[in-house]
């Protein structure tokens, strides 16, 4: 693939249920990890950006977690109803969405 | 984790044998990612440096495929022997490894 203008992971590292790290894998990142995709292919845009599965990005408790490059842009409990909004502002428009940054003090 | 100086994600994409597509795992992804693991721990760069496995980066054929972001650089055919050498040139100095880096036609 061509070097992407901005790159998404999306963690999709699964703990057993009980474990105490937690793990995105148990607040549902496959279903985020599949709206990406669904959305990648229906609005064409591997040309120019790139969506990978990652395993565990370190912020297990606050899942599914996905972080985007360049930036080093990390969101938090996003869920597949917030995919479409982050590929909106943040992909097309380059305006990280608030409302999801994980806090300054876990990713800062 | 904070938010890292540079992260490192190593493909561990593994496909079965004689898929047209070739993949990392064939490569030997795994000791590549085992080795930047070691070297992470020895040497204590988890607090400046991040690594992860990641899905599938798309350069199938020659793997091992590592990416390091900010920069956004792609090196291909990475063996365990390679390791120390990313880690000193382009994490510590921040100077890319020349002879390892995946093609412009490919990432560029």
């Amino acid at each position: 693939m061509a070097k992407p203008i901005k790159h998404v992971f999306v963690c999709t590292q699964s703990r057993p249920p009980n474990h105490p790290r937690g793990s995105c894998g148990q607040a549902g990142c496959m279903e985020v990890f599949q709206a990406f995709a669904q959305q990648f292919e229906q609005r064409k845009l591997h040309d120019k950006y790139a969506l990978t599965n990652s395993g565990c990005l370190g912020a297990c408790q606050t899942g599914s977690s996905v972080l985007i490059y360049p930036e080093g842009v990390m969101y938090a409990k996003v869920t597949p109803d917030d995919v479409a909004t982050i590929i909106d502002e943040h992909l097309i428009q380059s305006q990280p969405v608030e409302r999801l940054l994980q806090p300054q003090e876990v990713w800062g």
